[in-house]
């Protein structure tokens, strides 16, 4: 597709979105519940054409030998249709943030101001090949009042395009915009490029969902504010006042209950102070789980199938089975540690000792800090906040899970009798 | 100075900056109100060094024959050091947001979550040539437990250097690291290039402090989020049910208490139903007061020192006294004439009808809306949020007026008893 006519469709849909956004701005919940519970509707009732269009991906992508875990991430099968329209509906259940005031206060001259919240306005999202972001991604916009420009990875576009029908037809039943939810109905590359930069005037933040691949590439290009996260380097430490089964059930899950999510642990570090009694099992536990675990000399004296670390391993997010273990000195060196090689995502400090607990969660600056329980509950569902567009390691606006909440902006209401400024 | 010094320079700035971040994060309230209490005693105390380096400044900006305008804004005498020492007195006063918890909730796994307010990091500010900005932008970021590194316009740096001077014997006085508060040691104007995309790993957030062109250049080049305004064009809606009175209070306050600062107004908008009673003295007031005034024809036919207003005027910010006049059907003319032309910075209705003023404050989408008050009080100190480090027009992160609370971040503290996920 031609440079001038990408421009020309991107402005075209940037344009509808903006009107889009004044309408879903206003919108009273109802009205946005309603089309949100028409689009779950949608999506159950026409499961088989959802199927059908995956199937059509699933096929171009044999085609191309893409590998199993992205075919297993693109396909759907009847159980993923339903908790995808189940996803939707749950949207519905969620508190309408829009004109929640959520500061008010009087002036000694007698004006009063609220703080009010409105949307964001128009949102763009990135995305790789997960059919899922669609409506997840859709359904979280519209519930803040935003709009939404979606573009999905070239290898799901017929499950997306099925999908995002249904989220029109959930539009339309609740006499909603179209353009509130759009989809880039064009896989060309240049698109992406052009929603980075070309797009200011009509996006105020981008998201991007994917491998860091991608959202580096969004940081690196993106003229307008970004909401993403690049890694979940996150870590367990196992202080000495620990309670050795608890330290090995939190460690076990936080590294091995899904090891591809950003919340899933990837470093241990173990306070040398309780190596003697500790180290050896929660070692072990890993290994027995077919964990790889890559340690430093007193790691390695434990088991001859612990692997040497380098330098590098303390840096990685493996997203995988495999996990970096180190001894540190009691919790000052543990916060080092994860100072210095950490990505401010998610840590967890197992101790019985309240003081050490206390000094971990002060101390370590991460978006998500947990005492005693696992990594993986860094997630917008498990803190009770519903969907979630993805879990944010920025500082700026939003951190740790992006909800519907964390989609919107605010505004100041001041009303007066007639005041002017002496 | 050189590419390699520049950058050997500010990635040196960067890392003290973000060593002092860290610091500061912890740092108790009673320690930086030290600080800030020390540095305005300082600044007290050192007027007449102040005023000598302020001195330096004028007479090069003299030499290079400075506009009057300008020069007036760099200008400092006793008076204005002493408001700048009590002016980072005042925010001694202000509430320390670090450590608040904003929200508490436990889920039914047993497990709490707090969400507690945090600091932004470090904070990059690039102002012009007002001396009072480093230690007004300084004082905030401290209060804020940030780290803050400034670079002020090379016309005002002897003055700025002699503040913030000052606010580094604050820091020393209360035990706080020095590269808490750090002025770049160059007028080069490639630290300014430097600090907008070189320096991604250590700034959390630029602050653009100065004239159209000055934010425009660091929301275009900065790979970092921005905090800043670009223009207020803000309006006054004078409906059919404004009394007169008040009406015209307001229009000439709006836009004739002060003229250049952001919050003035720079369109008048009058609706057709009350012209016969409204219009002639509205516009009479602000002749009569020293404004051009560029109108429709309608508002022409007023009074014959009215010019004729282009499609251009609308969409000025004049920052002067002149505005621009037009009449429109009612309330939702209005609305969508400031949808159209405004900036969505601050905007008023003046009406006695208050389904109608409620109408506007729902649907004018700007960062401050008022009912029966001048645009004029869109600032922080008027919002009783003690002194602020700019208004943003941003819908993203913050805001309207940017005092303390807005340049700080979240994180999310969880406490469990051995809590996995299942």
């Amino acid at each position: 597709m031609s440079t001038e006519r990408i421009s020309e469709l991107l402005q075209g849909l940037g344009k509808a979105a903006t009107a889009a956004a004044g309408t879903l701005a206003l919108a009273p919940s109802a009205q946005k519940n309603a089309a949100l519970a028409a689009a779950a509707a949608a999506i159950r009732a026409r499961r088989d054409d959802i199927l059908a269009a995956n199937e059509r991906d699933l096929a171009a992508a044999r085609a191309v030998h893409m590998s199993g875990a992205r075919l297993e991430r693109l396909r759907l099968d009847a159980e993923r249709v339903a908790a995808i329209a189940t996803s939707v509906a749950d949207v519905v259940a969620l508190p309408d943030p829009i004109g929640t005031i959520t500061a008010e206060w009087h002036r000694p001259n007698g004006l009063t101001i609220q703080r009010v919240v409105v949307p964001i306005g128009v949102i763009g999202i990135i995305y790789e090949s997960r059919p899922n972001v669609t409506s997840d991604a859709g359904a979280l916009c519209l519930k803040a009042g935003n709009a939404a420009i979606l573009r999905g990875g070239s290898e799901s576009r017929h499950s997306s395009s099925a999908l995002h029908a249904c989220l029109l037809a959930g539009l339309e039943a609740a006499g909603l915009p179209p353009a509130a939810i759009q989809l880039v109905p064009t896989t060309d590359r240049a698109a992406v490029g052009y929603m980075l930069s070309g797009m200011t005037e009509y996006l105020d933040c981008l998201v991007p969902r994917g491998g860091k691949s991608l959202v580096a590439r969004v940081r690196q290009e993106a003229r307008v504010p970004v909401i993403g996260h690049l890694e979940g380097n996150c870590h367990v430490y196992v202080d000495r006042d620990a309670e050795l089964s608890m330290a090995r059930a939190i460690a076990l899950n936080a590294k091995m209950r899904r090891t591809g999510i950003c919340g899933a642990a990837e470093t241990l570090l173990v306070d040398r102070a309780c190596v003697a009694t500790h180290l050896a099992p929660l070692v072990r536990d890993l290994l027995e789980a077919g964990c790889e675990v890559r340690g430093d000399e007193t790691v390695r004296a434990v088991d001859p199938r612990v692997r040497p670390a380098s330098e590098d391993d303390w840096y990685t997010e493996y997203l995988d089975a495999i996990i970096a273990a180190r001894v540190v000195d009691g919790v000052d060196e543990a916060i080092a540690h994860i100072a210095r090689y950490g990505s401010a995502h998610t840590e967890s400090i197992v101790t019985a000792n309240q003081a050490t607990a206390e000094r971990f969660l002060r101390r370590v600056d991460s978006a998500v800090v947990l005492h005693n329980a696992s990594t993986q509950f860094a997630d917008g569902g498990e803190f009770g906040m519903g969907a979630e567009i993805g879990i944010s390691t920025d500082r700026f606006h939003a951190r740790g899970p992006v909800g519907v909440e964390q989609l919107t902006s605010y505004k100041y209401v001041v009303r007066g009798a007639g005041q002017v400024r002496p």
